[in-house]
């Protein structure tokens, strides 16, 4: 590090305005007025280099953006909107001005996309290795959130997006594959993924949405989560997962099981949830994968014997 | 890592008992209920390995142990109640589940003793060193938390407890000193701090207290962060800084000098605060070391002319 501490600190204050009642950065503690009938919901996710990036193949900018959206994926799952972030960074030596100023820029971006102001933090030296953690503040009415444990059975199970991308980037980048060809893959759905806020929003906001998560870890880690808390089974109908058109092709080419991707590699950041059947799940943005059915057993429809068991990495999970 | 993240993760849940109407671990987010007439105030602190602490030097328990100090004692600096923790963690392959039960022991300590109930987190591996963040989040009546902004020329400057025992606990670590006759400024000061939230509280609801902070960096560093946020001066009555007679002994014995380190050492984690000259502050628990001037000068009275920089490290410091 170059710059002095104080003046680091000075210049990623000026990048963030506090909102109006609000105390942000530069006191012990931010401070953030409470109102009867509203809930605050906090997440909190660490980024460790070299164990869920490598300074070699995330820029800087991808990397800030990826602090924000992992968190902003949490406050999504609930159904809330952001209040605000806190992030803590160590920083070795190697790690320079241009580094920090566009980690800061990724930081920002998403930031002020979705509303989500830097209310406070603490910059740190570190012996060799970045390490990054943010905390995530966001609101929603009270009783209102989504949890893991609302599903019943005869719920349709649903994901927004699509699966798979992110897990299929994460492997053209270790292997050296690609060279732009997937740029769309690597770099659009895991260098920055987008945190579904939106749409949690719109999916809190209908009647006989029950259960929602977003999917860190991989569907079929993930989907136990709802089943574990809720007390259900699952069906999952593996014909109906979707897919992009560039992930069937890249799994073509190198002969990748498109399944085993889709539901085992994580970093997806799309919504989970259960619903009943007769709910208005917007369609465009929302595919029917599944149903929850009584007991706690886990079947995978087309392909069935098979035990996927999502990714039990030990490279950063919810406490 | 010998045990599953899975393990791990209930293990953590089953120590820490979550509040009633809160959720807590094991969701993508925790739920808190907001209040009128309420405010939350929320602060983080990370504390990497070989920058705040030792392997060699600190216990795993104390390491837990400081890990929540430092963060309630800037909820105790805004004169506010602890409502919660989370805790972040990236373990190296080098740590045990010997070390990390210890650790959490630490942790688990001083958050049943203050009540403040760890609500979520996240575990990651780590290449070689660990990391550890923790926010925390605590609440006041709405507008009466105590910033660092509002002393005023005339107030008088305290200090809670004494100042330096930590600074000269390290530098006897550091230097392979001690042995064990200075054990209570090394163990009690330096690695179990005592987050001051009781009298956080009780000067908080005293009329006259204007403006607080904690001691992190030591006072000659801290004052200056009230000088700025108040646009005030201040004069420090170096005479009057509180000493223990152990910290006496040990800069006598070895030829230290005891204002270096009580105003530059940090790591104090006292209250420092400006009072109205009629407030009531309790004087056994509280020393009256200065005053608030006007101007924006900072005087050392019975050290003129010197400048005492305090810690200005990056070895932590608050956004």
């Amino acid at each position: 590090m170059d710059k002095g501490e104080f003046e680091l600190i000075g210049s990623i204050k000026e990048r963030f305005e506090t909102p109006q009642g609000v105390v942000g950065i530069g006191d012990d503690c931010a401070v953030l007025r409470q109102h009867d009938g509203v809930e605050t919901v906090v997440t909190t996710d660490m980024l460790v280099e070299d164990v869920h990036f490598r300074r070699k193949s995330s820029t800087p900018f991808d990397v800030g953006w990826k602090s924000v959206a992992v968190n902003l994926s949490d406050i999504a799952a609930m159904g809330a909107s952001p209040a605000g972030t806190f992030l803590s960074v160590a920083l070795p030596p190697s790690v320079g001005e241009e580094w920090l100023s566009a980690f800061l820029d990724g930081y920002q971006y998403l930031s002020d996309r979705y509303g989500a102001p830097l209310l406070g933090g603490d910059t740190n030296a570190s012996p060799r290795k970045i390490c990054i953690s943010v905390t995530a503040l966001g609101e929603c009415p009270a009783g209102g959130s989504l949890k893991r444990s609302g599903a019943v059975p005869g719920d349709i199970i649903y994901v927004s997006g699509y699966l798979g991308d992110a897990a299929a980037g994460y492997r053209i980048i270790e292997n050296g594959l690609g060279g732009g060809y997937f740029e769309d893959i690597e770099e659009g759905r895991l260098q920055r993924p987008e945190p579904q806020l939106e749409l949690g929003l719109k999916l809190r906001s209908l009647p006989g949405v029950h259960a929602m998560m977003d999917i860190s870890d991989g569907l079929a880690s993930d989907i136990r989560h709802i089943m574990e808390s809720s007390g259900v089974g699952a069906e999952i109908d593996t014909a109906a997962l979707p897919f992009t058109p560039m992930f069937k092709s890249v799994c073509s080419k190198y002969g990748w099981d498109p399944f085993e991707l889709a539901l085992c590699g994580g970093e997806d950041y799309q919504l989970l949830f259960a619903a009943a059947p007769d709910c208005e799940v917007p369609r465009g943005e929302c595919t029917p994968v599944g149903r929850i059915v009584e007991g706690g057993a886990l079947r995978w429809l087309g392909r069935e014997g098979e035990d996927f068991m999502g990714y039990r990495h030990f490279s950063g999970d919810s406490i």
